[in-house]
C-alpha cells in the first residue's frame, strides 16, 4: 500500500521525523538529568507512546478515554492532568482498582476535600500557575497549605504548565518562562515542604519551555508533548524547523480554476484552528506540499477551509501541475486539533511513498 | 439516566427543537412545492435523518463515509455533494453495485471524461457556481456543454450552492441571494436543454436561501443541512433565534477563580470555529446556557478555549453559581464543526433532563 491507495483525506505520520523530535527533546533534556513524562494528548496513539517512552517512566493525559486505552494497553503510570471532577475521580478509582495508577489534579478547596474523604483517593497534585492564568494556585497563594492538607495521605506533589510560553517568540524568552515556571513551582513546594508536607512530585513543562530550559533545579519531571510531532505554530515560534513537522494531511484535488485549488481536505480534516494568525506567519489553513512531503510549492497555503473543502490559492511563481485525484500534503497550524478529527495514522518512513503501519488513535472522551 | 450521569464533554440533542426546526423548513418550502433533499453532513445520524426525511425521498452527504452509512441503513437515494476523484468514483461505483444510487458531481472537463468512460458511472452532475466562487462552472461558461456531452447518458442534471448567503445578514440579502442561485442555474439549464441535452435534476441549496427563497421556478430540490440544528453563526445572521438551537455541548466545571470558571469543554469538545466573530455578535467559542439549556447567565460566553479546557469569563451581573462537578451547555458557533468531535448525541425532550436515546454518528471518511 502507498500513499496513492489512501483514502483522501488522512493523517500521515512519518516515523523518522518521529523518531528525530523525540531524539531531540532527549537530547535537550539528558543534560537536566530530569526524566520526560509525554504528553499524550497530541498523539493518542500506543505506537507513539512506545517511541516517547525511551526508557522507563509514565506517561501524561488529557482525557480518561486516553487513561483507559494506555492502561489497557500496559502503561499503567499516568498522569491525567486537567482539573478532576467528582464523577471523573469515581472513574479514575476504578480504573485504580483495575491496576492502573493514574495521578489526578486538582486547585479547587472543595474538590480536595472530596478526595480526601474518597475511600480510595488516587496520588493527587495541586495545580500551581506560574503565569500561564488559566488553572491553579499562585505559588504564593494562602490556601496552598490548606488544600494539601485536605488532600490528606493522597497529596503526592505539584505541577504547573507554562501554556503562555506559546507566547514567546524566540529561545530567549522560552528561556525566561521555562525559569519562571521553575522557580514559581519550586517557591510553592518550599513552602509546603516548611509546613510538613512531604512534596515528592514536582511537575513542570509545556514543549517549549522543556527545551528551552537553562535550570531545572527541584524539579521531578517535565511534561511535554506537541514536540514528538510539531506544527506550523511550534515552528513559527522557533521550537523546531518546518521539516520537522511528522504529521500532515493527505488531500486529493477535486477541483481546479483560474489561481485556486480545490482539495478534499477542509475544516474537519484539518480543523479550523489559527492559531498561525497571530504568530510572526499566517500559514493560513496549512502550508501545502507535495504527495512526498517535500516543500515543492514555496509558500503555498489553504487559504479558505469549508466543511470538507480547502481552497489552495495558487502562487504564480510556483504553480501546482496536478490534475483532480492527485495528491498533496498540508502541514497543520496546530498538530493536536487537526490529529483529533482522524482516527489514525498511516505510517511512512523518511518521505517515503509506502504504508509502513497504520497505526489507531483514541480520539473523544 | 439524566444529564447528570453522563461523561463531560459530550453532545446533547433537543429532540423537540429538532423536530420544530425540520417542521419550520417544510413550513418554508411547501408553498413552492419543491421537495427538500436534506444534507446530513451536519446531524451524520440515521436517527437524525429518519425525522429529516418527512416524506419519500433522498438526502445529500458530504463523505463517502456517510454515503456508506446511510445506504447500509436503507436511504439508498444519495447525493454525494462534493466533486469526485477517479479514486472515489470506483468507491460510488461499488456501493452502487451493492445496491445504493448515489449520485456524484463534478466541474472538470478530465473527470468529466473518465466518468463517461466508466463502465458503470453513477448519476453525474455538473456543478455550477452562482457566485460563492468555491467550486463550478459559471452559468454561461463556454465549456458547459462539452462537459455534459463528455458525462454522455451519466450526465443527469446541475446543482449549486450559495454557501456565500452566509454572508448575508438580513432575510431580504437571503432572498435576493437565493434569486441569483435559482436564477443562475436555471439559465444553465436551460442552456443546455437548448443544446439538446436532458435536465432532469437541477438542485439547489442553502439553509439560508432555503428558507428565504421567494420563487424556486425550476428547480427540482432543494439541499439544506444546518437548519435541523441551528448555532450561533446561523442565529446571527437571521436563519433562526437563539433558541433555536438544538445541539449543545454539556460541560463540568474543573475549576473556578476570581471572574472566570474553567470548564472540560475546550477546542476539542467546542471545535475552534470562529465563525461569529466576523458577525454582527462575536460568541468567543459559544455561549454559555445552564444545565437544562435556558439562557441562564446573560451572554456569559466561553471566551478562550485549550485543547480540553474552555475559559469562561464571568460577567458580574450573571454569576454562575457553580461548584467543580456541576454542569453548563454550551451553545456552538458552528455545529457542524462542534459536533464532529463528538462519536454520539445524548437525546433529550424539550429541554428535559432526562436521556431518551443515544444516538451514534458516523464520523471521518
Amino acid at each position: 500500500m502507498t500513499l496513492d491507495d489512501l483514502p483522501t483525506p488522512c493523517l500521515v505520520l512519518d516515523r523518522t521525523i518521529l523518531r528525530r523530535n523525540i531524539a531531540g527533546m532527549a537530547t535537550a533534556l539528558a543534560r537536566h538529568g530530569v526524566p520526560l513524562r509525554p504528553h499524550m494528548k497530541t498523539a493518542k496513539s500506543i505506537d507513539v507512546a512506545r517511541l516517547a517512552l525511551t526508557g522507563q517512566g509514565g506517561i501524561t493525559v488529557s482525557t480518561l478515554a486516553e487513561a483507559e486505552y494506555f492502561a489497557a494497553h500496559g502503561i499503567t503510570d499516568i498522569l491525567y492532568a486537567v482539573g478532576i471532577t467528582p464523577a471523573k475521580l469515581d472513574q479514575v478509582a476504578l480504573l485504580n482498582a483495575d491496576g492502573a495508577d493514574i495521578a489526578i489534579i486538582t486547585d479547587d478547596p472543595d474538590m480536595a476535600g472530596i478526595i480526601g474523604a474518597h475511600p480510595r483517593p488516587p496520588r493527587s497534585l495541586i495545580e500551581i500557575d506560574t503565569g500561564e492564568a488559566r488553572a491553579g494556585l499562585l505559588p504564593d497563594d494562602p490556601m496552598l497549605p490548606a488544600l494539601a492538607a485536605r488532600l490528606g495521605p493522597a497529596f503526592a506533589g505539584l505541577l504547573t504548565h507554562a501554556g503562555h510560553s506559546y507566547a514567546g517568540r524566540s529561545a530567549e524568552e522560552m528561556a525566561r518562562i521555562a525559569e519562571a515556571e521553575r522557580a514559581g513551582i519550586v517557591a510553592a513546594a518550599e513552602r509546603l515542604r516548611a509546613a510538613g508536607h512531604a512534596v515528592p512530585i514536582v511537575s513542570m513543562g509545556s514543549s517549549p519551555t522543556a527545551r528551552a530550559a537553562a535550570d531545572l533545579a527541584g524539579i521531578t519531571e517535565i511534561r511535554a508533548g506537541v514536540y514528538m510531532f510539531g506544527d506550523l505554530f511550534q515552528a513559527g515560534i522557533g521550537t523546531h524547523e518546518i521539516d520537522d513537522i511528522a504529521v500532515t494531511v493527505l488531500a486529493s484535488v477535486i477541483g481546479r480554476r483560474e489561481g485556486q485549488i480545490l482539495v478534499d481536505a477542509g475544516g474537519l480534516a484539518l480543523s479550523k484552528d489559527r492559531s498561525t494568525e497571530a504568530g510572526p506567519r499566517d500559514w493560513g489553513f496549512g502550508l501545502v506540499l507535495d504527495r512526498d512531503g517535500r516543500r515543492a510549492y514555496g509558500d503555498t497555503i489553504v487559504r479558505r477551509a469549508y466543511q470538507e473543502h480547502g481552497v489552495i490559492l495558487l502562487d504564480p511563481d510556483h504553480p501546482i501541475p496536478l490534475r483532480v485525484g492527485e495528491r498533496v500534503r498540508i502541514a497543520p497550524n496546530h498538530t493536536c486539533m487537526t490529529a483529533a478529527a482522524h482516527d489514525r495514522y498511516y505510517v511512512i518512513d523518511d518521505g517515503g511513498a509506502e504504508v509502513v503501519a497504520v497505526w489507531p488513535r483514541v480520539n473523544g472522551w
